[in-house]
């Protein structure tokens, strides 16, 4: 699939000169085959292969970067068919949340939820026709009967969109038996084309809903007797090597903070009794996550999966919509984040290891050249992963390379991330990310700040060699 | 009046596709009449329409962007004319301030004062001629000599400057006065062309200077006992009503932080007794203006009246200044401003509210993507209000656009403030308003990312739909 | 020399207009002479004039931009040839350092680093070839062969390199010989070439390692019992003093934060005493810094040195790094910097004494609107300093001026400073500095808001007459 076929200078800059070379400049990548190493894409739905259901269930109703922007101008999620935890009645109908939707468009103007949504409408539908209130219906009834056709179910797409590899996540205590479906399908395991990714925050953060009865489940999983702290951690090996087998090749941990803490045995293991017994205070489950990153560095080491950490969000902010609705469904907001002391007692232990690799995000944009540069530019460890979330847009990418690149240059990033869950919106994702590095590659040649040649090469590397090689993609993780 | 007849292209972006699309854009708005829907204008001058003093007295003296530069390059402000508050003379001859205020000019390059300065000289006045030291007097004379005909009194001006509504500020012990005789002329009262806003930091905000007395003359206004809490509330409310009926639809807030609190009755009058007893400490005056704003919230919810809050001012930072010529004279600085956790207590109670309208203002730019734009885009009573003070430039009205658009769109910012009380500027800070808005959405089309007939409209609303619907201007509150 | 002549349109706007706007403002200051105010070239090296050693120990050793680099890819500094602390061998022959570098010039890609070099290579030394494996060995030998020359001489190349001050800086116990010597030669002395700057963290900052002794020696040198904080702050006077005959303008300070503190003199004296005890905790230490800007304020307007302060920099966060090779080696990392509140005991003294000027720098641009531009055009004693460090990019000089110019002008900054030890890079450092003012005037004049003749005025005014007159250059300081 070439994307963006109609409109080729999308997200170019304006500038003729820089224009032609952005052009050039995307040529180079516009057809290579996309690794997409972290996300939130369903195995299940690549296990099963089953058809996606309605256009507004597969798209509207999930997606909460579209019903937050909804309930930002008054209009409830349970209008828009989010299920709520509380029993409350919920939009059913597909048709009527995709038409309640289409009269709220002029609200995305400006967004990357416009653009996603366009581009997918467009590239992956055939969909070109401007959505409105007018033309909700002919776009809804166009996408659903693509969807019934057997080259619109997952793993067609998939191979559509000229997905090399697609990184899923899941929890210490998943069976891994989508993955293991998938395997047997030659779809997964090491090297395949489907991977997992170890995400044990669920077991880690005290403050998860049922820590401790998840903390047993590992131990029954494991056969380790994660009542005592060494057999938690023993139990979180074993996971490892399992998410191992299964094809990971990464982990990634979301925290509040960006704290790292190095407890002695004995300091983690009365931290752990503390939460076992639930007499764990605020303070003690930040240090008892603070620690354990550093704990994941050193297995990191020895089993060498790539690190991954998402801090800054506080979860759940808008407590009425958790409420209601429960988890992910837009209710987090960032907030402030320190890096540079948080992450010192890591850095002091493992930092210039190259053994390690350590790949940190941000939803704190103004850390981008204070901490972020100098550090990734500093240690040996530590990698930048591309702008998450809220900051997963045109602008910011393009902020991103100007604030980062002086300092850490291209090759202490780590690619970019898609990181979604909207499976459609994968490749218009990376055709996003691969255009606007373009347009920033294409200044620094029209300002005669690079040849060329180096900003060609540079641009392959970005889109494909420098997140395989940092994420271990294709290769042996040891 | 057309603006900037005679600098078409001022702040377009200098790309010639963009340009272009600028001017069409531009085009649509430039006429259109202005809403302002906050600032500090002095509702007497309209009130009594009289002629404005010389030209130092009207532009110079009392605009502290000014008088803040030269003292920033060691020019006292007496020397300016500042009034001041120890009995030190000041300079006191007009065309000896104008002279004086000539000999710096460069020190503007760059600024939005010299622009703002350079368009009212042109299209107010009429006065084409650079400003230097040898001009001085020629451009003294010729705005002199216009501000005695009777076309330059204060009416007259507002009807060319084509405003459709301004909104002046008043503390709740100001009688509403002038804002009566306004109406008694056809010029104000509920829908009128002049309205009132009600801005109580006087009476809320314990280490102002007088507060006790502020608020036992609030007893006296309204006949309800203010040496209790509950009357104290009482009274406010009725202050609300009355200016409600003066035709207020907002209240301002300005804080020092964006700190919100859900206290208690009991907590909250116990805090108010310390305040009038004189025995409030800085926590306790923090707390008690964090609670009110949850209070004025409830409030706005009950009465209708939109909300504003202007957190982030370090108020007479510089004391010296402060010592000789009082507040808001240039003495204040902006600190770093933190919302997320500051807004949660009215979030949680009000936040996912439609009936109550907050507008939050920044001087603090770090925050626009990872605070402001997540918590407009997630909140349905949170709007975001224009770049304020500091931040009210063209490079800064800019980068608002580029930074919070993303996540939160155009629709949940309020439309441009100009929140001046230099009344003769009001034109000229819209139409640069106008102008980067147009630029912005120019690059947006140019970059094919929204079509022309969208970016049409949005502009329109910016300029004028928005910010009508966001203060309630022209409609009832209720 | 007129240098980038191979590249003349090297960080220009490349929209067309913009171009030949930058193009005609920057031919007014390309050949001007240079205006170093602050650096750390080693006086030495212009005292003896000796020819400078091989390539890589001139461009590549001591340059700690490109030794972390390579460092953060797993690079060792040692096979970079740095220089151990605990007696670690290290690469000693330069060809093999030269090669070893050659073959990651791709990491330096968009990085000012990049550009210093390949600009110092063809401009000082006639190399236009490009940097790789394949062509390091003929770039090494034809820079060693140039270095061998006698116009490759330190000497010989300042006057090539058409500069017309340049200011290094020594700590309170230098001896100032190196000084002297350039004096006798006809290079230095008061409004010489070659200045000196009184940089006196050693004696002030208690965690300075070996504080105590270097206190001790500060006696020595002056006669003064600096056993007494009273003879401290006498030894301090008189080193200023023997700085100011020695040709210095200004001081230099670089702490952790910009904390200053008015501490009574007794207090003062309690602090330094527990300091000299050994007994001062990490607060004490921090007071008694913060205390003494304040002091230093006091006698920069008594003396007339103008006084810089360079706070933000966490020294030796790389704790690996500095064990094995000490400070100064890329190591460290620049933190959140607050401004505000910090300076307000200093202001509150000095700050609008116009005989006070304090040039503040910073690494965190994250302050730029909010807190150093209203400072700085608010206060007559503040100015602020150039993008330093990591910030003394193309990227961030150009945001610094879109931030700070709105509410500053450009008179309130200090004009740019290159802040090197690598003497072969001054040329660049200037030269990239006055493209991005070309380029942001240019901005300026191509979208109206400045005519042309006054950008004219204005680039000279920042190359050349701005920083001569803050920091008194070719002047007498009183």
């Amino acid at each position: 699939m070439s994307p963006q076929s109609d409109r080729p200078d999308l997200l170019f800059p304006s500038e003729p000169s820089q224009r032609a070379i952005a052009r050039e400049l995307y040529a180079l990548v516009r057809d290579r085959p996309l690794i997409s190493p972290h996300g939130h894409v369903d195995p299940g739905m690549l296990a099963d292969d089953v058809a996606f259901p309605d256009p507004a269930r597969l798209i509207i109703v999930p997606d909460h970067y579209l019903t937050r922007m909804l309930l930002s101008q008054g209009v409830p999620p349970a209008e828009l068919g989010v299920p709520s935890v509380d029993g409350e009645p919920v939009e059913t109908d597909g048709r009527t949340i995709w038409r309640r939707f289409a009269g709220y468009w002029h609200l995305y103007r400006g967004t990357p939820s416009r653009l996603w949504l366009e581009e997918t409408f467009a590239n992956v539908f055939g969909v070109r026709t401007a959505l409105s209130p007018a033309t909700a219906d002919e776009i809804y009834d166009a996408i659903a009967a693509q969807l019934a056709q057997p080259e619109f179910r997952p793993r067609a797409l998939f191979e559509r969109f000229n997905i090399e590899t697609l990184a899923t996540t899941e929890s210490p205590l998943d069976d891994l038996g989508r993955h293991a479906k998938l395997a047997a399908d030659g779809w997964g395991g090491p090297g395949g084309r489907v991977l997992t990714t170890f995400r044990p925050d669920n077991v880690v953060d005290m403050e998860f809903d049922g820590w401790a009865g998840n903390v047993e489940q590992l131990g029954q999983i494991t056969g380790e007797d994660t009542g005592r702290y060494a057999g938690y951690l023993a139990a979180l090996r074993k996971r490892r090597e399992a998410f191992i087998a299964a094809g990971a090749t990464s982990t990634d941990h979301g925290h509040p903070t960006a704290l790292t803490l190095r407890l002695s045995e004995a300091e983690a293991a009365t931290l752990y009794g503390r939460g076992l017994r639930g007499e764990a205070t605020p303070e003690d489950a930040e240090a008892f996550r603070a620690h354990m990153l550093v704990e994941f560095a050193k297995m990191s080491i020895e089993d060498g999966l790539v690190m991954q950490l998402h801090p800054g969000a506080v979860r759940n902010h808008n407590r009425w919509l958790y409420a209601r609705h429960g988890r992910d469904v837009g209710g987090d907001i960032p907030q402030a984040t320190e890096y540079l002391h948080a992450l010192t007692p890591l850095l002091d232990a493992y930092g210039n290891d190259p053994r390690l690799r350590l790949v940190v995000y941000t939803l704190d944009e103004y850390t981008f050249t204070r901490e972020l540069a100098p550090l990734a530019g500093g240690y040996a460890a530590l990698y930048l992963g591309a702008p998450w979330w809220f900051l997963d847009s045109p602008e910011v990418l393009r902020r991103f390379r100007e604030a980062v690149t002086e300092t850490a240059g291209f090759y202490n990033t780590a690619g970019f991330v898609d990181d979604t869950r909207a499976f459609c919106s994968i490749p218009v994702r990376h055709d996003v990310s691969r255009r606007i590095d373009a347009g920033f590659l294409a200044r620094l040649v029209a300002e005669d700040r690079l040849p060329l040649d180096e900003a060609a090469e540079t641009i392959v590397d970005l889109a494909y060699h420098l997140p395989k090689k940092v994420f271990k993609i294709g290769s042996s993780i040891k």
